[in-house]
């Protein structure tokens, strides 16, 4: 089984690097961009008998810092 | 206008830091994880007459190494 976790800052964090990103996509002339956010994707291939809570734990113990991130997990086949 | 951008390694390319985590996970106990894949996730808020050409060349100017990475664009409204 595989599952993808989303991995984004919540909405009143700072993000230097999605910042740095926004900037750079003005250097190269793009005009129409307003804001960029940068996240984490992790794609994780499981054992077929591992349950939810065993996917939400990871997150909520390693993959994402729960004070200034969200998570999201999307379960694929 | 909102598009999502997933950044992913090619498959032969060796990835440290999703051996980390994987490393990491194991660690703490959770056993039935057998691979793990680290990516990168950009949120671009963009003008609205922004066109897929534009968010494609962005992609491959920026924000995507095409040498060692697949790139996946989803817009959201």
């Amino acid at each position: 089984m595989k599952a993808r976790i989303f991995v984004t800052l919540k909405g009143g964090v700072l993000d230097p690097q999605g910042k740095a990103i926004h900037h750079a996509l003005n250097g190269l002339g793009f005009d129409g961009v307003n804001d960029v956010r940068a996240g984490k994707l992790i794609e994780l291939d499981l054992a077929d008998d591992t349950n939810d809570a065993d996917i939400d734990a990871m997150c909520q113990k390693l993959l994402a810092n729960t004070v200034i991130e969200n998570y999201r997990i999307e379960k694929v086949g």
